[in-house]
């Protein structure tokens, strides 16, 4: 097993791409592979059941490219679906749920803390769960934000109507005095500066993508599977579907240029 | 051949039902199935090359219900798929395209006509080639709406931030001195307050939906189809998935209590 097999990654679209920006940026020398499936998103609406046969289609993607560990870039999936990756997969798996509970009872002083998602998210209490386990005194106020995704991926990250919009699904939040927010969807970091102003602020905000790097990082040490080339890596992108404006929209995410992006077939047949 | 037999009617999820709505009122008598991919949904801004695709899979559930007709609910498979649905189905198909076109080119005085719909639909240029071979003179503006969608969906129909999101949208279309539009997809008829109002009330609305129960009114008399039984209808509903709210925001769409709503398998798998 050579260690400068790629660390696979998986989204329902664009929104991993945050996710593998945080990686590039923790974890400058390794390879990746990105697999986003972009005929079926989103995934945040569907039923648990249909988005756990979908993650299934997605491991054996990654799997596909020989990687050394999978990464569930989207919360959704990682909230209802990481059994069926890890039973899947005969490699280490990180999903954004555990790393980013951490990361929030790392941070709230007054352990009152919010979680917003997608509908998918939200109601599996996958974060509650998570929280509850590192830290039984923690409280959590949930928030289901379908429109965030839409509007993240229109690129209106800082429009009036994102904000009026913002407003209305977190109002309710900044009642419970709240001193901590997860972002649990990785579309929502590029809205981050649109709910701290709504937030006034005081929050500190939590991005799952940030913090599952971390975690990826020292699991690759621990499991000594941490690339030893210091060579630039191969970040290789594909999709089920190539859409309109992919390449365009998927450069803000990732913060960097995607390069080409190779269409997987057989998803839509 | 039992003029009894359902009318098909497929969408990428739940807009087309807006279309059902429509067919009811028109054709109380008709027994009517349709079908949701909503494991997939939304097709607007997917390739033309996948919608093409699902449009295949989404015909075959309507025959296997020994359809007497199809009708395509969905703007976008309507946009870039009638000849694979035509080529597949053995029975008379109708697409909301040339009804809306029709009904346009029928309401427009100053010959100018705008077009609202997904990236897919819009990127197509279906509603300005129909519009064209009726009638060379209309002029087209058109302008892709991505926000409406989830609006819609959010029921978020006549909220302060869809107000300024369809300002936005169709500002352009103001300065177009347009008298008519086309709402090209099935679930901007929600929204048709907040789109009237922010064209200021001058610009007659044209419901595609609406103009395809004439249509196919007209269609199954010269075919000789029409139900002769005065009896209650049956009309049943399938989906690809039961996704959140399913009932509840399709009971808006389509007027009326939906009834029980059956999962088809196959989809996700």
């Amino acid at each position: 097993m050579s260690n400068s097999r790629p660390i696979g990654v998986f989204d329902s679209g664009i929104g991993g791409l945050t996710v593998v920006r945080a990686l590039s940026h923790h974890l400058p020398h390794e390879n990746i592979v990105y697999f986003g499936d972009t005929a079926r998103v989103p995934y945040g609406p569907k039923s648990a059941q249909v988005v756990r046969e979908y993650a299934a289609q997605d491991t054996d993607v990654l799997l596909g490219h020989d990687v050394k560990m999978i990464v569930i870039a989207c919360n959704t999936v990682s909230a209802v679906a990481l059994d069926v990756v890890q039973k899947r997969a005969k490699v280490p798996v990180v999903g954004v749920i555990f790393p980013g509970a951490e990361a929030a009872a790392r941070a709230t002083m007054k352990k009152r803390v919010g979680i917003i998602g997608t509908i998918g998210t939200v109601t599996s209490n996958a974060y509650p769960n998570a929280l509850r386990q590192i830290d039984p005194a923690i409280q959590t106020f949930s928030r289901a934000c379908p429109l965030f995704v839409p509007l993240a991926e229109e690129g209106w990250i800082d429009h009036k109507a994102t904000e009026l919009i913002a407003k209305e699904y977190l109002f309710p939040l900044t009642l419970e005095k709240i001193d901590t927010i997860v972002l649990g969807c990785t579309h929502y970091p590029l809205l981050k500066d649109v709910i701290s102003r709504v937030l006034h602020q005081t929050v500190t905000l939590i991005d799952s993508g940030e913090a599952t790097a971390g975690t990826v990082s020292r699991l690759l040490d621990e499991l000594d599977l941490k690339n030893s080339s210091k060579l630039k890596p191969n970040l290789q992108f594909f999709v089920s579907d190539v859409p309109f404006k992919f390449t365009e929209i998927g450069e803000q995410f990732l913060g960097q240029k995607l390069g080409k992006v190779h269409r997987v077939s057989g998803f839509a047949a």
